[in-house]
């Protein structure tokens, strides 16, 4: 059975993009008006607001508009779900590892018997 | 400046699917025929042999076929990059969550000592 999770596809595919991992970095370290998210992209403002929407839409970023000012902000709790989806799996993998390790000592120690 | 990393689109994009996780949950708990990753996923053997070369080209996963039998398991290296992209951003954001405390501790000093 697949374990659907409409976040966990939204967020991973949200982060499969240079210029919306290099807007998720920006804001990590405070909020900022899409002005300066666009600066430094090599691309259009309108190009910007639409990955600056995949970004909303995954619940990466919030943003909100003051006169002429949209302001955006990052969404930690949105990025500690993939964190945790991902440090999962790598525990996992390292729980596996330890026990082939402890496996294979086993056997070289019962090899060395042998001897 | 755009900071390109083909192996991070990659990799999230390769994550970004419910049943290409299930694949990698279940590679991170040891090596597994596609026979297996494929018993409980809702679709056709091509539709996983297909995931599965997602999976491949963005690192993820490796196989290797003896006789009848193609073998997968996981890369854990891949899986490493994806979470210490993730890691970074979160403690670059916790970091600047601290910093936004001291400054909301220091003016509350401040509003406490002009009461």
């Amino acid at each position: 059975m697949l374990n659907k999770s409409p976040d966990l596809d939204s967020l991973f595919h949200a982060l499969a993009d240079p210029a919306r991992r290099a807007m998720v970095a920006r804001l990590t370290l405070g909020p900022a008006p899409v002005s300066e998210l666009a600066r430094p992209l090599p691309m259009s403002l309108p190009a910007v607001m639409q990955h600056l929407a995949v970004l909303e839409s995954a619940g990466l970023v919030s943003s909100r508009k003051e006169g002429r000012v949209r302001t955006c902000a990052i969404r930690g709790e949105a990025l500690s779900l993939a964190e945790h989806w991902i440090n999962d799996r790598r525990r996992e993998w390292e729980r596996r590892l330890g026990r082939l390790g402890d496996y294979l000592k086993t056997t070289e120690n019962k090899g060395g018997d042998d001897d």
